[in-house]
């Protein structure tokens, strides 16, 4: 087997082939903690997690590192706004977003760094490049210092520009600038701004440009070198773009390969504070079950646009419970013992023996084509119903073991913490003695032909939302989703 | 009303008095992150948090900081026998500690830095000191710099010590050292070190002292004077100790108030490690529900030894059990409907109208004395059941709110997320309904003197964990402790 990835550096797709063999280091830009997150961040989340559950799936041992940038224009100026100190502002949004991740069972990264946690190892990356001829502080007493973009002959390779071709960056007055695109490495505190945002440098006091953050970042986590560098189509330029020139034109090698998942869209239109259609988490959420929003946000392939309309969450929900509705069915069957889905995760912490099917492999090995992956689930959960149909015993297991495996490596069954887990078992417990109990009433009255007393039975349990299914092996029942 | 506190620099009981009005600026130890939490970490967090929780009853607004000390040696040891990287190491260790406030229903503080994220302050802090001659890097080419207490007149005054009494540092080789009981504010960098554990300095690499960090931190989020500093009394000396040196010979006033909790012990014992005698958050979990582990940690007076021995935390979640058995009796009879105690906490969102009774504010204001202010919730209890027993509604509703008011300020009602609370929600609905139908049976087979089967519902319920209480309004139930 091989990985292959689109690479937006060479627009190409090509086998995936790690620096060090068997391990894979990837760097994927985290949030800007200005304000919660919305769908746009989760998406990205959720399908830079399914690379590196498939990359382990598949042997590799990752290292994963997503940044948190807690200090930028925006949060000053909303702190300022609302008047919360900055850092405590940056704060509860970090762990918005931590408990949004946990939400998504998005696994923990192996690191998340503050930009403010490391401020030397940007202010000794802005001085290589000003020693180089790459930066220069701005002229005026702004204490800003700009990359010079003229002075990179392989600015716009990653996006494939032309300078002449760019747009001017908007991060500071351009009045100090060489040329209207150079972009700040570092910028001087403005009088207005808190000292506890500033920070010492040889340019005055200050602080960190937004692009510099993820150079000196990765660099410090993962090395002059990495594997793979990820982020969101919108970061590409001038961010993404701005960051590979940081590094390389300080002498890093930085990214292999670059990743951009594609934007999420409400009804066809870009989402937009302004338009006023950007769905939050909690709206997603009350409408979706947390693993039915991370079905939905990991179905289209990464690189398309993924659309948000209000049947969308809907649909993953009915296309989940399929699937689970499977594995319900076939584990009893299997295992003649009946089960909460959310209880399998327990059974599945160490899923090794389990394989995906050959086909949702190639799939997910080529450049991760979701789509695809998932219509091999759908088909494997029909033919393992048909199994189950046919009282096809060995078969229910081989395609249950399989679904098993797709479901965890899809990250769709969530772990989470014993407490959310265990929280309805004992009343779970003892609904299942009662029911059961009560089926066996019925069972025996059915045998003694007291019809009126065994539908009465039966129709006291309907009445509470559990519906029974007869059928030759005796009775079985379920909760119906009505109730839940 | 008035709040007064155990100075442990004054060795007295004093009226709190802030430094601005209605604020209450607040910072204590978090953790070293070389392993995950132990019982004593979790009773600390539990102590402030009952702290930082009485203050806003009272009307302060708090600011709280709680430090995350993610470089020292131990976590470079740690990190160089398992082989991972350090901060892989730390931040994986960090994310358990928050896990365990998180279950323990410690409110998020205001922000959590860690040190390494505070390099550029550490560095400045040292600077001062050393120009201010009470500090001095170490002849030798270690390249560390060590606090000259000799230097220093007030050294020793939290503790009530003479520098002659003390013992040793312990923190570096002393040959370098003017005193022996001088202490590392920088540690040079050992050619053994990784050098992401390495920042420059004017001493040349290396990285900060374990006491530096937390006077930095102090003082970039809270200011050179502030007005409570917490923390285990373990930390007293020398880490405390030493803080208040470094950030008062740098002419900063630093905390006003020192507040200390007292250890936990194991039947009477130290908790250590070479004992094997450590309880830890799993091992304590396992025994008891989250809201008992914090009425647990957090019912002795903070400043005594909390012993632990295998009775404590069954005894704690006997006495929580009878204080939410009361209010959901209580609430049932006022409201009329059936509540789980765990959806009682969204009612309790803002419970601004409720307040808890003097006795319980007075024990409370005076130096957070639990063990009064608990003894005032059971009598309470035991009033409010009283009253439940004598049909007198209106006292039956002054009880429950009381007794809600103490268990939220108590942060004993954990809102934790949705998902956790609703988990078990359709089971119980079902389960609330099934029992009760059964029990509506065994009402008409007692009406109909029908014994065998009145009896053999009952043995029915009981053998599946429903416990069934009859009383002179017809039978109750409640799924029984064996069962949780």
């Amino acid at each position: 087997m091989t990985v292959r990835f689109y690479n937006s550096l060479t627009a190409e797709l090509a086998d995936f082939s790690p620096i060090v063999p068997g391990r894979a280091s990837i760097y994927y830009c985290g949030a800007t903690v200005q304000s919660g997150p919305h769908l746009g961040h989760l998406r990205s989340a959720v399908v830079f997690d399914q690379l590196v559950r498939w990359l382990q799936y598949r042997g590799f041992t990752t290292t994963v590192i997503r940044n948190v940038t807690d200090v930028d224009d925006k949060i000053l100026n909303k702190a300022t706004e609302t008047g919360e100190q900055w850092w405590a502002l940056a704060y509860k949004h970090e762990a918005e977003f931590r408990q949004a991740y946990r939400t998504l069972n998005v696994a923990p990264v192996d690191y998340e760094p503050r930009a403010t946690g490391h401020i030397p190892e940007m202010v000794q990356l802005i001085s290589t490049l000003v020693q180089m001829g790459h930066a220069y502080p701005a002229p005026d007493e702004s204490g800003d210092v700009y990359f010079d973009v003229r002075s990179w002959p392989n600015y716009g390779t990653l996006t494939h520009q032309k300078i002449a071709d760019m747009h001017d960056a908007e991060d500071a007055d351009p009045r100090g600038k060489r040329d209207p695109r150079d972009f700040a490495l570092w910028k001087g505190r403005k009088p207005e701004e808190p000292a506890s945002a500033a920070w010492q440098s040889p340019w005055g006091e200050g602080r960190p440009g937004w692009h510099i953050e993820c150079s000196a970042m990765a660099g410090k986590y993962l090395g002059a070198q990495f594997d793979i560098h990820g982020g969101g189509l919108d970061l590409r330029f001038p961010h993404h773009e701005n960051e590979m020139a940081q590094a390389q034109a300080a002498g890093r090698g930085y990214a292999n390969v670059w990743m951009h998942n594609g934007m999420v869209t409400y009804r066809g239109e870009k989402m937009s504070k302004s338009i006023g259609n950007v769905i939050s988490p909690e709206q997603m959420f009350a409408q979706a079950s947390p693993m039915a929003a991370r079905y939905y946000l990991g179905q289209a392939h990464y690189r398309s646009v993924l659309d948000f309309n209000p049947d969308s969450l809907r649909d993953a929900e009915a296309a989940l419970a399929r699937i689970m509705a499977f594995v319900t069915k076939a584990w009893k069957s299997v295992y003649q013992s009946a089960t909460d889905v959310g209880f399998l995760s327990e059974e599945l912490a160490a899923p090794s023996n389990l394989r995906v099917p050959e086909k949702f492999a190639a799939a997910m090995d080529d450049d991760l084509n979701l789509p695809r992956a998932l219509a091999e689930l759908h088909e494997t959960v029909r033919a393992g119903n048909s199994a189950l149909d046919g009282k096809d015993g060995a078969n229910t297991k081989k395609r249950l073991d399989e679904v098993l495996a797709m479901v965890h490596v899809l990250g769709l069954l969530d772990p989470k913490d014993e407490q959310t887990n265990r929280a309805g078992q004992p009343a779970l417990d003892a609904l299942t003695a009662l029911v059961d109990a009560r089926l066996a009433e019925r069972s025996q009255a059915r045998s003694d032909k007291d019809w009126a007393r065994s539908d009465a039975i039966r129709d006291q349990l309907e009445q509470i939302g559990i519906v029974i299914a007869d059928g030759p092996d005796g009775a079985s029942w379920e909760l119906s989703d009505a109730s839940r």
